[in-house]
Order: structure tokens, then sequence, then C-alpha cells
């Protein structure tokens, strides 16, 4: 009955972790409070921040890994497997354990008694370090995140490293907020008129659920992954990372740096384990529908999360899958910066974002630019004008691009003419660097509102459309609608009207989806920043969850009463 | 697309009513964190606190329902339904208005927008001032449970009234903690280098699910869904409640008096609705699964509970089933006191509780008492004694055991002794009130731990057992396992060693269940008071929620993001 836990000399190594790591701890829950702008891990990738020879150790690290093993050992390991290709075009040739789930599972339960013991302090400060020592290697992950989902490399350094290295702090500070807003002990006293009162002493005991199953996707493996993972192990449940097949060496490196930290804490490494699935395996639906597996986080497609929320019956499912994201564009003093800021959001990465917008909503008479009547031909001239200067340089643009992150999105682009009226055609680009890599700009579509069959679902990747819509309301009917049937992950609106404005937050909290209004400059609605902007609702049906709020967090653990009284013991009357 | 809302002056009542509760939400607040003894609602029946004429205006205020149309205009009413029967013997001839639940829907529909648009202050007002209200009403409330649910009237009172409305203010609180645990608003800042730096305004909105169902059970109609109704209400879910259908008055009653405060406060008083079945009909299946319920508190019986797990897929749902609730006997000090303890437990509502215990687990070779050995027998009659003893003088027994809530309680109980060895049979009372009322004492039954078949499932009611375990390690394993597999709510030990109480810490965490340790005097382990016991954990198959935690209040409500450039307009460079 008695469990083991780490020894007192690894317990101090985790505390000291917590104590080197408070501070930031302390920021980061002041920052989900305040939601002002705040980051702990430095976004430019600069040799000034993160060591002079940073970029080439990293790129080194990067290469190292090539036509080798993996150096990670885990319990049941059996054969090897992996078929990672860059989408830049060379294979990575990459192997890793292949998994006897029965040991594998076995081995973390039985490492799970310790890292419930250990308390919430111990296992921050655990999670902190692993963070930290994650950002020191930003470099070696943005080649590794650059090199499996296709994202150019200042996106890869920023996405997978810093950026989701924000986002897995946030989740841990969520957590310990969780954590710790009940008292741990309490002496209850309740008085009894002239009688002695009643005492009790009572502690509060932090249980996990069991075993944590983080399913990662092919396009933002760290991103969307750390924040599941870092809320499970924070909460006490040992994790099993599967990976998308495409997208393993961000996760394993990962998931090493996380068994370093644990080992040298003196707690049991398979704390976090990896699974990696061979080519002709599907370990994912396996995973999630073991007894062991309480907790099951997911990115993904739409058909896959709703097949988790159906049949992972045993675990709590969070899920993220897709979407269809909306700009409703009504008037605008600037035409010129608007038309640029949504050119790079239809740009950025190819659109291969489930944040990307997909349907630009123009009512079929036209917009108001400066006070000025524009025809809908002069704006979808205007918005595919923006694409293409953006992309005008090929050098520049696949730093903007990127590579097609498989051959599923460019079949969907090639397929995308037959849609309606090209407005903006795609363009082969060749890569500078990288000749081999699938460099595609976006395509405009012109349809009508009622077309709903061609702009009405995703269309994943460098495809969009310009919605000819009967007005302003109409647009923000069908934003409003195609969330609640499809899921929206974004909402973006352009008007010069407060009433416009007013009408479009009201239909952004119908359909359950943040809103983006006018932006200009240098913020995209595609992009969302950790410790402000929440990440998804859970409202709609693109995602049951958000990133992060308190309900991300609040049900990986429960808590454990136990009550007894308090010396001197009361007696029966 | 411009939604209604409450005209000024209401909105003004509803925040009068927040700065007039504001003192007790925040001693509330401080209270669920600090989990000390707290209680706002006076849990004396005393007519110094309640006024002197209390008791009297209750139990005619009650009699004054018996025999008539229930005073509830509700929109979608059709024809009158309603059957309850004291379980003390008379029927109360109470009449309610049957739904057609599709215009009811509709009404609930329609109220929400206003309800979303309040805000959580509001919000908070109106639900503190029904709980306010329904204080004032205690005694009419102890009378109306007590004559649906069979329980004593000091209990029903208790259980009924003010600790119920402690429950519901402490989910008010941790709701109200979860909606501001976000700026509602924020200035986010981003520095860009030597360049302006990036600003955003950006605002939080609180966005409720939709609507809110809170089936309530026969046995507690008030106290289990007061957690669900407030913590949906507050959060902005309009909320149907369905009675169970021989306890509908109190909840009824409740109903009234929420609808009367909102429509005190200009709201649309269709925020809250009630939904009596007919005789032949069921309708918790039937709401639990309309589209527009998105939120769905139940508590009853463990194979509805699953079914609405399985079925009400388009909802959360929250439950609290059935369980197997066990206390461990290793060893005392003072047996009678213990054993008074356990007898008071198993007697009080005649066990119709689920945190009642079911399973005393005693070493076969019996247990020490003060250092000396005390054989199985020993223990066996000692059990049975205090419980004779307690219910030795049938006015008091009476006051203790209520009367038998149903005939399901009944013929399980009289089909008990073929369960083992009838250590302490059931005994008929005459109650010297109500003399057709069905007064049962509590049977102790014997049997052997391999007789799993008897001991290892709920016999709801006044049945529990002396299950003879080969060691207190092996009883502790059979607390741990009934619970795994069945649910516990509940779990006691009584030990004067350490290291047996730690041991069933370890089996208590790993069964997910509060543990209660060498309890003797006035407190027992059936009870848990609101701000301090969790009542629940989640983390077994008896109730997948717990009362109240972050997790309970967190997903009732999502956050909807609006950001736009902070003036002057962020123009690109």
């Amino acid at each position: 009955m008695t469990q083991t836990v780490a020894g007192a000399t690894d317990r101090t190594v985790a505390r000291s972790f917590f104590d080197r790591h408070r501070d930031t701890l302390d920021r980061a829950l002041t920052a989900i409070r305040e939601r002002d702008y705040w980051s702990h891990y430095p976004e430019v990738p600069s040799g000034q921040i993160y060591g002079e020879t940073a970029n080439d150790d990293g790129r080194a690290a990067f290469e190292a890994y090539r036509g080798h093993a993996f150096p990670l050992v885990q319990p049941g390991t059996r054969g090897e497997v992996g078929a990672e290709r860059s989408p830049f075009g060379f294979g990575l040739d990459i192997r890793y354990p292949g998994a006897d789930l029965d040991v594998l599972l076995r081995s973390m339960l039985a490492a799970l008694p310790a890292w419930r013991s250990a308390g919430a302090e111990s296992r921050a400060g655990v999670c902190l370090e692993i963070l930290e020592r994650l950002n020191r290697r930003s470099f070696e992950m943005g080649h590794a995140v650059m090199h499996t989902t296709g994202q150019p490399f200042v996106m890869a350094f920023q996405a997978g490293g810093p950026h989701a290295q924000d986002r897995g702090l946030e989740a841990v500070a969520y957590a310990f907020a969780e954590m710790t807003r009940h008292a741990g002990r309490a002496d209850w006293e309740k008085p009894q008129g002239k009688r002695e009162p009643l005492r009790l002493s009572k502690t509060f005991r932090i249980v996990p659920r069991g075993l944590a199953l983080v399913i990662g996707c092919n396009t933002f493996p760290t991103w969307n992954s750390y924040p599941g993972l870092f809320a499970s192990l924070v909460t006490g449940n040992p994790v099993v990372v599967k990976p998308h097949r495409r997208a393993v060496l961000p996760l394993a490196i990962t998931v090493a740096v996380a068994r370093e930290v644990l080992a040298e804490t003196g707690f049991d490494p398979n704390v976090v384990c990896l699974a990696v699935e061979g080519e002709d395996e599907r370990l994912a639906p396996v995973l999630a529908t073991r007894p062991e597996v309480r907790i099951v986080d997911f990115t993904g497609s739409s058909e896959f999360g709703q097949w988790l929320e159906q049949n992972a019956r045993q675990a709590l499912v969070y899920t993220e899958k897709s979407g269809v994201n909306s700009i409703v564009i009504d008037s605008t003093d600037d035409f010129e910066a608007m038309a640029r800021n949504i050119g790079f959001s239809l740009s950025l990465y190819s659109g291969q974002m489930c944040t990307a917008p997909q349907n630009l909503l123009v009512p079929r008479d036209g917009i108001s630019v400066g006070g000025e009547r524009w025809t809908l031909e002069q704006v979808e001239e205007g918005l595919g004008g923006a694409v293409d200067q953006l992309l005008g340089d090929p050098a520049r643009a696949v730093e903007v691009t990127g590579s097609i992150v498989n051959d599923g999105v460019l079949d969907r682009l090639e397929r995308a003419p037959g849609l309606g009226r090209v407005v903006l055609g795609s363009r082969v680009i060749e890569h500078p660097q990288f000749p081999e890599a699938t460099v595609r700009t976006p395509t405009l579509i012109a349809v009508d509102a009622a077309d709903r069959q061609a702009y009405g679902r995703e269309q994943f990747g460098p495809i969009s459309f310009v919605v000819a819509t009967d007005s302003t309301a109409h647009s923000l009917e069908i934003l409003r609608t195609t969330a609640l049937e499809r899921g929206a992950i974004t909402a973006a609106v352009y008007s010069t009207d407060d009433a416009v404005l007013v009408s479009a937050e009201e239909a952004a909290a119908d359909a359950g989806v943040a809103l983006s209004c006018n932006l200009t400059g240098n913020i995209w609605v595609n992009q969302s920043a950790a410790f402000s902007d929440f990440h998804a609702t859970g409202a709609n049906p693109a995602a049951n969850a958000c990133l992060t709020d308190g309900a991300f967090v609040a049900d990986r653990f429960r808590i454990i009463e136990s009550r007894r009284p308090t010396a001197p013991p009361i007696r029966s009357n």
C-alpha cells in the first residue's frame, strides 16, 4: 500500500528547480490574469540572445539526427520505425523505437505514484526546467519543425520554439493556479453553542486522472501539443506522446529533454514517453481507448477528433479540429493596409494554419473605401494584388510561404480552380535553397454566397474565397452559420462603422469565435499570443476546448480529502 | 443582430442586489479558498433566527399547496400533472403545469441574450437574492422536503434549506471566481525594438453554453440540485429544472422564487423554468438530448446516469450516481463512541443517502479495542447494539430515520435477510404523528469477504454488511476495488495505528474517494459541509464531478475575445 516516492535528495533537486523558476511562474500567473502583453521566451532568432553559435549548433544538431537512430531508450522497445521526409525535399531517415504498448504503459503506470506524491511545486519545477532546456535548443527545434512541417525557418523557430514554450508555460501556470487555489489543509472548527466546538483537521490532496495521451499534428507539432502535455504533466499524469508520423522529430526531442530532467531529479523518466507508429500502424485510436489512458489531447482532423470524442469514453478528450474562418469586409479607410494585412494572412505558411482565413465575405454591391464606393471587382483585384506584391520576389516569398506540407494539400490546391472563378491563380515558386521543395502561392476564388458547397467547408491550404453576399448583415450571418456548422477558430471584420463592429461582436459571441477588428500592420488574424489571446473557444465545432483557460486544466486532477478529529480527540458526549 | 438587453432601470435593481450581497459573496470566496468552517445560512430551525412564527407560517404555506394547482405561470403549459404522496402517508394532490417542450425551450432561448449580456455581477446579484429569499422560506421548504423525501423534519429543514442554500452559494462563488479570474479587458502593447509598439485593445466576454437542464432526485431534491442550478444560472445559461416525479414541490418552490426575482429585476422569468412530467411521461431523456440543452446536471441512479453520459452527447453532463461506501474497522480506543457514531450513520434517514456507509469491513480474527482483542462476533454485536440503543425510543427514532422514501427501498429491505446471516433485523416502528408512515430500522447482515455478490453492489436503504476480511490490508483492498468498480462517495477508517491511517489515505487516493478517520461524536461520515468538504470526487464511477471545485464550473461558459487596434490606429509601415 505504501508507495515509492522520490528520495529526499532527488526531491531537493526538483524543489531547487522550482525555486529557480519561481519568478517566472509568478510572472506567468500575473500575465494570465491581466492578459497584457508578456512573453518569457525570446522570439527573435538572434545569436545575441541565444548565443553566437546557436544557429550553427542548432543546424548541426538537426543534421546529426539524420540517418541515425534517435537517442531515446524506453521500456518496451520493439524494432525501429520512422520514415519522415522534409517537405523541402529530402528524407530525414531517422529511426525511432517502436513501442510494445503493454510494456510501455505498464512502465508509465509504475512511474505514477511517485510523480503524484511529489506535489504541485516539485512537478512545476520539473516542467519549468524542461521548458527552459527546450528554449535553449530553439534553433535545433526550429530546424526540426521546419523540416517536418514545411514552415519557413523563422516561423518554425518561433512557433515551434519560444511561442510553443510560452504556451507550455501558460498551461503550467493555469494548472498551478488551479492546484493551489484551495488550501492544502484546513482546521475546521464548527461552533456548538455552549458545548465544545467540533474540530476536524482536513487535508486536500491533488490526485491525477491516470495516464495522459497527447496526439500531435503535422503542421504545429510542438505549439499545439505543449499545452496538453504540460497541463497533464504538472497535474500528476504521466504523458505518452504520439506524434504525427510525418512530424516526429520535434516531439522526440521534447520527450528526450523531459526524460533527461526527470532522471536528474530522481523521478522515473517513464513519466514521459514517446510512441511512434510504423508506416502501417495507427497507434492513436489504440492508445486513446486503452483503459489506462484517462486524458487525451488531440490536434488534427475533424473526422478523427469526432471519432475520439465518441469513442475514447474512458478519458477526458480535448480536441482541436478544423474550421472555416471568415473575414467580413464592410468598409475601410485604408484599403491598401487592409489588403496587405489580409494578403499576408493568406500567404503565411501557405494558409496551412487552423487560424488562416478562408472566406472573405464582401457585399456584391461593393464596399466603402475612405467614403468612396469600390465595386466587388475592385475589392477582388485589390486583394489579389496585395498577395502578388507580397510574394513577387521568390527569395522573400519562400520565407513567408514555406513548403506545402503534404500531397493532400497539393491535390486540393490543384482542384481549386474548379470551385469558382479564379481571381488569383496559384503559382509555383522555385525555392532558391531547396529546389525539391513544393512552394505554392495562394489562390483566390470568387464565388457567390449561394455556392455554399464550395466555400462552406474547410479547404485546408492556400485556397481562399471572395464570397459575394447580399450585404454586410448577410456576411455576418454567413460567418455565424459556417462557424456554428463547421467550426471556426478565428474571425475578422473590417469596418469603419461602429454599429457594424458591435454587430460583428454579437455574431462572434453567437458563433463562439474570437474576433479581430480592423487589423492592419504587423498583427494578423492567424496569430494568437500566449498569456493574452485565447486560442479557439470550445464553443463551436472547431474545438471542444480553449488554449488556455480554467476549463482546460481543472479536470485533469481530482481533489481527495482526508479528515480526522483534531487532537485532543473529540469524544462523544 | 442587436440583442435585447434588460433596461437600465432593471439592471440597476440587479446591480443593487449585487451590492447588497457583495459581502456574502466575498466571504464565500474566502471560504472556498481557506476551507475552514463557514456557513452563511443558519442551520438551526429556530424562531429566534427565522422569526417566531416561521415554523407555523412554513407549515401553513406547505398545507396551502395541498389539493391545489401550484401557482406557476409558464409559457407552453399543457394540462396539469403531478401525483406526489408524502412518504409519511398521505397524498399531496398538488397539480403542476404540464410542459409543451417546444414552446418552453423556445421561450427560454429567447430569454438567453439579455441574461448573457447582463454580466457576471448582475447575474450573481440575482442568484444571491434568490438564495436569500429561499432561506427565508426554509421552514416551508423543510415541510416540502420532508413530505416528498421521507426525511425527518429537522434534517429536511437543514439539508433541504440552509445546507442546500450554502451549496448554492458555494457554486455561485466558484463560478464568480472563474468568470472574474481574467481581466475583462486588456491593453496589449508589444514592443517592436525601435519602432512603435504594436497595440491592441482586447475585450473578453463570458458567453454561456446554451440552455441547462437540472434533473432532481427523490431523496435530496434541493441539496443535490442547487449546485448545478446556480452554477449554470450565474454563468449565463437559462435553466430548466426537471424534478423527480415524487419530489416536485421543493423544486417548484425554488423555480417560483427564482422567477419572482428575475421578473423584479426586469429579466425574462423564463431564464428559469420547471418541467414536471406526467405519470406516463419520461421527460429527462427527452430534455437531456434536445439540441438546445448544452449542460445537464443529474443526481440519481447509476443506470440512467450512465445513459446520460453515453447519449446526451450534445451537452456537458455532470452526474452523481450511486456507489458502495465502506468503513474499515481496524482498531479503536473507544469502541462505544465508534459504534455510536457508525450506528447513527446507518440509521440517519434510514441509510437513504448516497453518503451512507454500506460495508463495515472487519478482520475475521477481530480487532484491538483499547489494546484488548475483540472477536468479530463482539464487534458485530457491539455495532448492532449501538443501533438498537439509538433507536430504542420510537418517538426519538423516527426523528432519526424518517420514513422509507419509496417501495423500491422497502422491497430491497424485505429481501435483505437472504443476503447473509442477520446480525440485526430491521424493525417496524409506528410513527407517533403519522401512523401511515413507513418507518424501518436498519438491518445489519454478516457476510464473508468472498460473498461479493451480496455486498459488492449498492443496496440503497437501511441495509448494511459486516464483511469478514482476512486482515485490515484486505479490508483496504476491498474498499479500493469496490470504489473503483462500483463507485463510492464516502469512506471511513477506524484505527489507532498511524501506519494504517496512512495506508487508508493511499487506498482512498487510489480509489478516488474522500476519507474520514476515527470519527466519533457529532460528526458523521455521511455529512459533508459546504465551503470545506468536497462532496464526491469525480474520480470513481459514483460521480463524474465534484461539489464543488473549479472543474464543476469552469466549462459552463466560454470566453469570446474581441481585439482591435488601439487608437491612434496602427498603420502599416
